[in-house]
């Protein structure tokens, strides 16, 4: 406990400790507020070093945002890099700095804490790990050294490695692609973006593809293959052998919590340092925000780690105030709402997946359009496609996740706000969006989808999962000819194709007794025509959802 | 009154009556549904033709959405064109219909009518509005005939006047510009897009002057110049005239509620049919959605009229189900959110402007923020300027208008989905937004204008409106020298030159008995010096509501 003013001591500037630090000294100008960072940047753009590396950020300073010279100069902050803290005795109220490269250490009281370690890049314990060009990315260092290999190989050295399909593994993939590296992505998974679900992502693989980024499923790393320490590839569990002189291990974080633990704080079930809605953790004087702490989420209702950006910003700018006033709001819950690019598509979602949902034990269903982002006469239309996850009791909106070129951001950021109130599908159905041609339609990717849904909900109109098993369904396709050639429903051995528009006149070729599924080109037309039948003496219709275009991602082609 | 099965019957197809039949056939697979159309085309996209005319949609059947022919395969519609009803017989349920051009009129029962008759543009009774080249854009044969002109006019003839910079004007401006126009617009109001703010639309003016299009504000049309019949100008009330071979009346509708006043339909306060949750006007078998009808707008709890296409196809959709049904979801309270491109900027709103509260006489304050559309180390990052109108009293979010070059459409669809569910600023502050860096920042321009706002709710910071008059104030101005000889604060005349990180050095320069006003770039650096200042003594501390930036825009340079 330090004996002169209050004084606020935060470890690690980059995960919410900038915001907390900047956010303090706001609220307290009286106060001490010792900013400690172990590496030589105490704030930097982590999200945009992949873009550094790619080249399409060309100045390196522009991610140094808040350089300790300007925090220093403007909010008056003790700022200490190369700063270690090794231990907390919260008996004492004093934290052990070790500095660096001296390895001195020295005493420190404090007032109040705040732990902003964020988290470091998992590194397998393999054979080769340690070998040249083998890189994680999780600073300033990292990300110049990466680029320095990346400038000094050449020719057919010019072949990297992505470990992992995750949001940073498909940031690098790209931008390693951008300097003209052969790419290749190894993923354990079954698919890109495990996070989101399977069907969801097939835009994103036919992009690398197209992007000549290969990729490999199902097998992890066994080993790294070099040649007289420099890496030359990677061999997986099954045997495959990639070649490669880079390799970025994209495999996921691992929060920062030893000296939390050893401290004695409370951890969560995720591994995260437990933290109450004012980021306070199971030691009121001591609070922690980013990747080593938990946070409330929504819509699970549980504390969970959410290694993102924009949670460690809020939640470090609550505990700065907090610690510097003893009040502040209530953090927000967290829904995970995240995004990529993945060269021209775009990826994001928010809240609960099917698979997170089933894996959770929550009862949820679907629903999923493929519509333009903007209105379809406007030169430059996209498809979006859009999945929402709903309660089917209360209709209550758990997720969503969206795939297309552009616009997916939109809908994303409009349904995770839409979530923050508890919306039901009814609720987005009526939302009074902003519509021109160039900006979107008069009804919006996200009221097709509503709509679905309370036409599911309110008994007008079943859908079923793209995926669905179609043995023993009459299967009706209600598309032209012409569609059907060009992609004809995967997974069936028999159909019946009938025009939407002939369906009444050609009625009496269908059997009214058996179950009978409709499938069109997204699922629009399909409605129409379940519509017809369920009125005309059918009595269990379904709408494939997505149609043809949904199934075929779903169900691939043999 | 029908005889046979339930016969809904729906007059005009533009304007949410093509929603509504198909809705109506989809839940009433037996009902007659007759769908009445004055015109030649019974639904089209009505946001498009400008851009056809301006050739951005070169191909003129896109806009020809659902055609008759459609609607009659795919959903049974008895689609009578040129047919205009001119009598709704309430007693016995009857319409009397004109069929054009042979001007005969036959008589329909109804069991349910659909009022969707749309609005007409104003036409103003001046000299002249009858010449060649004088146009309102309402329906396909006036888009055909305008881009005809568009066409034959050559050299010296390619001068084109708008008359209305509000959202339809604006988009005309900016085609007939693509088409190598010399572009006026004239605005009775003071200044472009009148139901926006007026500061708010100076970066539109900004651009409409970079693309080289003129614009004459505060005096109306006088008369309408012309030249054996050719249209060869306009003459303004203060005397100003105008040339050009090509007018444009863009003078905002009037919606064409002859036919439901004549039936004795009860109207609402601001001219358009009045209607409940249901879309039913005073006559439950009666429904009007559309520009003619009134909704529940909120966050004034008002039924008013809202001219757009998102609104009138909702609830004719609603209306359509309520009719086949007998039930249907209520119709959700409007904001009137709207967006209009403008060449490279967009402008976009919902809800209330300060200047709709003021007049609506409901108390408010704003915020104003300038900052990046994504994170400011990525390239292409350009600014939005984002306004936020809320309730001092609760902090609820009352409205926002957004301009900017991209970015602007998810803002504003994000605070009118909060709006959706009575959303406060602290709500906003605390939204899970989707962030990487191509899409946004870890803290959004929304969260920055929340946090603003509820800096000031909380007491930790006032601000001052962009357009205040600053004599009496210590004016403190915080930005470099370099940054002030660039664009130095406008209209006042003494400043303290201060930068924020000198501030705590320099503070005995300062009276801190005055009442003192922080002015920065944008406000964000006027937030810190304003907490140093009111934590060192200072009683009256206020910063200026976007810095320099906005002020030049709301204080033009003399």
């Amino acid at each position: 406990m330090s004996t002169g003013p209050l004084r606020i001591v935060i470890v690690g500037g980059v995960a919410g400790g900038a915001s907390a630090a900047t956010r303090a000294r706001r609220m307290n100008e009286q106060a001490e507020i010792v900013l400690l960072e172990k590496d030589e940047f105490v704030s930097f753009a982590n999200c945009g070093m992949p873009y550094h590396i790619g080249g399409e950020i060309p100045d390196r300073a522009k991610l140094l945002v808040a350089t300790a010279d300007l925090l220093r100069k403007r909010f008056r902050l003790d700022v200490r890099t190369h700063s270690e803290v090794i231990q907390i005795d919260r008996a004492s109220k004093v934290v052990s700095i070790r500095k660096w490269p001296d390895k001195s250490v020295y005493h420190l009281p404090y007032d109040k804490l705040i732990l902003t370690p964020g988290a470091s890049p998992i590194v397998p314990n393999l054979d080769g790990v340690g070998s040249t060009g083998v890189f994680a990315l999780r600073n300033i260092a990292d990300m110049d050294r990466i680029r320095s290999a990346v400038d000094a190989l050449t020719g057919t050295q010019r072949k990297a490695i992505v470990i992992g399909a995750g949001f940073i593994g498909l940031e690098m993939a790209e931008q390693l692609a951008a300097r003209n590296f052969d790419v290749a992505i190894v993923e354990l998974q079954a698919h890109v973006l495990p996070p989101m679900d399977a069907e969801m992502v097939v835009p994103l693989q036919e992009e690398l593809n197209r992007e000549n980024v290969r990729t490999y499923f199902g097998s992890g790393l066994s080993r790294i293959l070099h040649d007289k320490g420099q890496v030359v590839g990677v061999e997986l569990e099954n045997g495959a052998r990639i070649d490669g002189h880079l390799v970025i291990l994209g495999m996921g974080v691992r929060p920062n919590t030893k000296l939390a633990i050893e401290a004695g704080l409370e951890i969560g079930k995720t591994g995260g340092i437990a933290t109450n809605r004012f980021q306070q953790t199971s030691d009121p004087d001591i609070y922690a925000a980013g990747d080593a702490a938990e946070y409330l989420c929504h819509p699970q209702n549980q504390q969970m780690r959410v290694p993102l950006a924009g949670p460690a910003n809020r939640a470090g700018r609550l505990a700065g105030e907090h610690a510097a006033t003893g009040k502040s709001a209530e953090m927000s819950p967290v829904l995970g709402t995240a995004i990529v690019r993945v060269f021209h598509q775009t990826a994001a979602m928010t809240g609960l997946t099917v698979k997170a949902a089933k894996r959770a034990g929550i009862e949820c269903r679907s629903v999923t359009v493929i519509a333009g982002q903007h209105a379809g006469y406007f030169p430059d239309a996209h498809p979006i496609t859009l999945k929402i996850v709903y309660s089917p009791e209360t209709g209550k909106v758990l997720g969503a996740q969206a795939t297309g070129r552009d616009g997916v951001d939109k809908r994303i950021d409009v349904i995770a706000t839409a979530m923050a109130f508890g919306a039901t599908v009814r609720d987005l159905a009526g939302l009074d969006l902003a519509y021109a041609p160039p900006f979107g339609s008069a009804k919006d990717p996200i009221h097709q989808a509503a709509f679905t849904a309370c036409n599911e909900m309110d008994g007008l109109g079943s859908m079923l999962d793209a995926d669905a098993d179609l043995s023993g369904w009459q299967v009706v396709d209600v598309r032209t000819p012409g569609e059907i050639a060009k992609a004809p429903i995967t997974g069936v051995s028999k159909v019946s194709a009938i025009p939407v528009d002939d369906l009444r006149n050609r009625i009496l070729e269908l059997d009214p007794a058996k179950p009978t599924v409709i499938c069109c080109g997204v699922g629009v037309r399909g409605h129409v025509a379940q519509r017809i039948l369920l009125q005309r003496g059918f009595r269990n219709v379904v709408n494939l959802s997505g149609g043809a275009t949904l199934r075929r991602r779903a169900v691939p082609e043999k």
